[in-house]
């Protein structure tokens, strides 16, 4: 059957998050509404990272498969028509080979996070940054970031209801910067823990307004322990940039390195 | 009496303009009703330039009197508690001189209007853009700006429903740029007539779009005739991002100008 990759944009903030459920409004069940109502066929939607209720994706991937081989263009442009009112917009649309997997054949995860620090709450972006009163000190922020750097064993920075088998990741990037009046953090890995990039913003938050030095942050990590982790950063502030297949040649092995 | 000059931000999407209404949200009964609460006093807001339904404003003016000296800091950050959950933030508060007026002492005010040129809908920035499924040539768009830039009479870029005196405008600034996805327009001027810049930026993007030649455009302009004007850009993409204070020593009197 052809199977279809589609990279998508949406605003998180009505939904109940990515998947889909029975009760509450969530992006794959305006996804598979739309597919069905353009195409009339039950597809199920699988997705390269499922995001928490409130988190935004400006480039999430995700395939189905329909019994027709339609145009491209016209898939993107008749779930986009399908998909109105819903806050998701399907940017592109391809055709991908039969063994290609949103999530599976994903090599790497990007992700955002908008911090806007003042004093004056936002108007204009609310529910798209998080709002922090404290003027950041954006270089501490950096120096703390690269700590994080690597593979290690992100246990402090993992949801206590995370489901992946080992703690063990590797961080690729981690850099912090100010982009106009917001600070804006961004990270990229093969893949994240649940809340990892959430976990890791509201630690570097603590480090940005003086609660806690680099130094801090650095041992939060090595504890290895929840209980080590600074405030969990709300949803409201990420989205997930951009997924990438291209092939890697060699995956470093997801085995414990030394940390210090 | 104490004057306050407050610097203002607003999502407009849900606001009847900003213009207090008998049965309509306007941001002007938002702050009226904010201001009471905190100061219990019934003061009247004056503002540096209105705003039509849905148009936002980063740094909107505005300016009332309280019998209370109050301090500056206390009175942001008490308007903006009281605007929950208004998408309203009082970015900054000052005092102001007696004289000072938000509309009459103002010399100058800027605007941004953001159009996203793409096949796909905005899901994220839906009623904070124009979304258009033509891809702009900015270029173009530019080059016509220039023919708006000086003084004219701009009757073609004037709302029917204006209450300006006179057409004559003298625009100081018309920039058109890519930024990131999006095509961003920045204006500036003394002031404006009655949608002058969503009139402008229509017409520009019929000339983005290839519709409309550069000449097409100047001629437009020169037909002095609102029959002429193109399509009126929608509210969503427009921004008030500044109001100036700045005394102006020499005021170019609003005489018509060959435009040719």
């Amino acid at each position: 059957m052809p199977r279809y990759k589609l990279t998508i944009e949406y605003d998180g903030g009505p939904f109940k998050g990515f998947q889909l459920q029975q009760t509450a409004p969530s992006v794959q069940g305006a996804l598979e509404r739309a597919i069905l109502g353009f195409s009339g066929e039950a597809a199920r939607v699988h997705v390269a990272g499922r995001t928490d209720t409130g988190v935004h994706a400006t480039a999430q991937v995700i395939h189905f498969e329909l019994t027709k081989a339609w145009r491209t263009d016209v898939v993107r442009d008749a779930i986009n028509a399908h998909l109105v009112p819903e806050p998701v917009s399907v940017l592109s649309a391809e055709r991908a080979e039969d063994d290609f997997h949103a999530r599976f054949s994903a090599t790497g995860r990007s992700y955002l996070y908008r911090v806007l620090d003042r004093k004056a709450p936002p108007a204009i972006e609310r529910s798209r940054v998080w709002w922090v009163k404290t003027p950041l000190d954006v270089e501490a922020m950096q120096a703390a970031a690269q700590a994080l750097v690597g593979t290690h064993d992100f246990t402090t920075f993992r949801d206590m209801h995370c489901q992946s088998r080992s703690p063990l990741k590797t961080l690729k990037v981690a850099e912090v910067h100010r982009v106009g009046i917001e600070v804006h953090l961004v990270f990229a890995a093969r893949s994240f823990l649940h809340r990892q990039v959430r976990s890791m913003t509201g630690s570097l938050v603590e480090v940005g307004a003086g609660r806690w030095s680099v130094d801090r942050l650095r041992e939060a990590l090595e504890a290895r322990d929840r209980r080590a982790c600074g405030q969990v950063a709300p949803p409201d502030g990420l989205y997930l940039t951009g997924v990438d297949y291209t092939p890697v040649d060699y995956v470093m092995p997801e085995v414990a390195q030394p940390t210090t």
